[in-house]
């Protein structure tokens, strides 16, 4: 008999079928035996009755691998209101050593638990709990690819296997190639700019590295970011635009095809308008000391404390919790990035923040080659560093003015759940002090 | 007015429009200036009698940046049916140096002008039939993805920077981890076989590294790689039926979506059937004998020859020129693939062939504890090895019958296009003598 998935026992109700799966969880209960068995579309309730069948589970334990074959019993006491009765069971592998941690609950994702929970990854993703997290990650990366095929853009494959660190200033993993020095890429930043002359509007999900000294809930050494650049744009709020539209698409679709795995996890409600408020640094900056008192130099880029309290006076005042800050002060500008010609103490730059944290920085690039070149020489880096010769040819041979962002996945998803690591959200997380499992 | 993108310009004959882009190629004709504009979309003609108009182009070469209004009219002889007419030029972004390669014709790929290709890929790419590879690429991807999505397949991302080569074998890139040695994975296969004991069915496209010290058509450093693996399954079967129908799922929607751009390649056409014939190892090397003379040991692997062989006989035979080649002897055994039980001196794998290579390798993998901890050591590897300890606890616990397969993005991409160089289908390709562009 062809298995059948704990999801489709419905449409099989009074007959007998297979199902295949992993022993869950078992419970003794007045001479019966009741086991959840696990699949990948969740549990169902198996009723044991004949001794026979008790004694083969004697001494095993979760992950079990068990073959079954039994008759579909509605019960409404039952998880899912179905139960199978007078199974015949298979030990597909038994298991013998007992779980190294306990997955038939909610697994403790408190700070000073959280080593315990990645060094015991391999068996605590089998949690149904955690697993949905990685059921939204995975929807949402779908969703944000849909969004971005819908408008033009160009999915490629840039190397992360680079010759130097052209984009300089944080730290980088060199290695050897071949008797050569290479870094692994801390983001397309470059390629994807000479792609913008090819496509237009180019977009990338993959790993970037950053060699990251501190050890925080917002630091990892291998990150997975969504990388989109579109040309002819005819300022930064084209940028925006597309940036906000793709979010708003991901998050309203997420909430609505996810809405069972984001409850179980008491994600927030999703607070969203479809025109994110936008609102200046320095705006921001009065706003923060008129409504708490606290003075923050003006000049300066937004403290941790202040995304944490633009979102919240976003969300009740604007009804959004997704909100830019643009115009970034000088300080923060890089080589690649165009400033603000209306006023040069600012970058045409905007953060894209949500619930508390950026989630993408959305610049507009400087696309003329001599003012790009003066730009590098001005950050005392050398223009002749063979790093950037490649580069440099796409604006030598005409780029359009374009603009794009480095877009989180892990803080997105992190965020959308409602987590406090950024690690909760990554599979098997690295960060300095760990690289297993 | 807002910018129409040349594929909607016959939605607008007869009015005007803006439209933007790059300067693709110059002519004179009778005091006429042609111009060829290009866009995302393609390319539209434009044709400008006003000499002020034409002085504005004087000494500007192809990749000029250009935003021009002009009057939308069909004429059957401009690529397109369309042209416009009387245009008023602005000048975006003037180039003035000479293009370091012809983008207006096909480029040279020949094996001697190859590194020539990669060296100018920068300004190569803008080359319209250049382009079509990397649509083609994104698209196979797509489909993969929607194939997969379908089939209960969650996507995952699994970490590149991990401890050890815990897979042996082939060269890895090593590289310090703030004081460790880290390598960069040649493949998640440890992370993708835990990941059955969670979702039973995942999948990842992704880099993967292999320091190659050969320089030939095939080998690249960092390949990108869809990794597939199931659970439950029945046996080889399973995985082999799932890989075909995936494989004729892509290839037939990309030879819908993209006739043109395959057309312009020359790409053969697709010889497929739903079924992919399956001949084991031994057979091929029987046929191969009697139909070319040519004698082949017959208990070892599939010679290049051999695996052009296979598929041209399959596709004159069988009308399908994907073919699976089936119970590979011993020698190709890796520890984590489980051994043919009824024939102790093959391993239950099968490899998809298409148009003369190997695509993909689909075992299936061995489950069981005991003997996955023999096979390990009868590879001379220690199995308390700190790289395996994760993976064996998955094991341990329960893992059902499970394979899958690494499938060659790279090498789907170049045999589809009829390409000769897996580096042709790579936007920037990494090999021993090449990290830039």
């Amino acid at each position: 008999m062809d298995r059948i998935l704990s999801s489709s026992l419905s449409e099989h109700i009074g007959k007998d079928v297979t199902i295949e799966g992993w022993l869950h969880k078992k419970r003794l209960l007045g001479g019966l035996t009741f086991i959840n068995l696990r699949d990948r579309k969740g549990l169902v309730q198996i009723v044991i009755q004949d001794k026979k069948e008790i004694e083969k589970l004697r001494g095993l334990q979760t992950g079990t691998v068990l073959h079954v074959e039994g008759q579909v019993v509605k019960e409404s006491r039952a998880p899912g209101g179905i139960e199978i009765h007078d199974p015949s069971l298979t030990i597909m592998v038994p298991v013998l050593a007992e779980s190294p941690i306990e997955i038939d609950k909610p697994l403790n994702h408190k700070p000073e638990n959280l080593d315990t929970l990645f060094d015991n990854r391999v068996i605590g993703l089998r949690n149904l709990q955690e697993q949905k997290i990685f059921r939204i990650r995975a929807g949402l990366t779908r969703l944000l690819r849909e969004f971005l095929d819908a408008h033009d853009f160009v999915e490629m494959q840039t190397p992360k296997l680079v010759a130097g660190a052209a984009e300089g200033g944080a730290e980088v993993f060199k290695l050897d190639y071949f008797g050569k020095e290479a870094t692994l890429a801390q983001s397309p930043q470059l390629y994807k700019q000479i792609m913008v002359g090819v496509f237009e509007r180019v977009f990338e999900i993959a790993p970037a590295y950053r060699a990251e000294l501190s050890a925080t809930t917002r630091h990892v050494t291998e990150v997975t970011m969504l990388d989109i650049e579109m040309g002819f744009v005819k300022g930064i709020e084209d940028v925006l635009d597309m940036v906000q539209d793709m979010t708003y698409y991901a998050l309203t679709k997420c909430y609505e095809q996810y809405a069972d795995e984001l409850k179980s996890w008491n994600a927030p409600k999703l607070v969203l308008k479809k025109k994110f408020p936008r609102y200046t640094i320095a705006q921001i900056h009065k706003l923060y000391t008129e409504n708490t008192g606290q003075t923050i130099t003006t000049t300066k880029d937004l403290t941790p404390d202040e995304e944490k309290w633009i979102c919240e006076y976003a969300k009740e005042r604007d009804g959004c919790e997704a909100v830019f800050a643009t115009e970034f002060p000088l300080e923060a500008h890089k080589f690649y990035q165009m400033i603000n010609p209306d006023n040069r103490q600012t970058v045409l730059a905007g953060d894209l923040l949500f619930r508390g944290v950026e989630l993408a920085t959305c610049p507009i690039r400087e696309h003329h080659y001599d003012v790009l070149i003066q730009q590098i020489k001005d950050k005392g880096i050398d223009p002749n560093d063979p790093g950037f010769s490649h580069f440099l040819l796409a604006f030598k041979h005409g780029l359009p003015p374009h603009g794009g962002c480095g877009y989180g996945i892990d803080r997105l998803v992190e965020k959308t759940i409602g987590l406090n690591n950024i690690k909760e959200a990554i599979l098997f997380p690295r960060d300095i002090n760990r690289l297993t499992p």
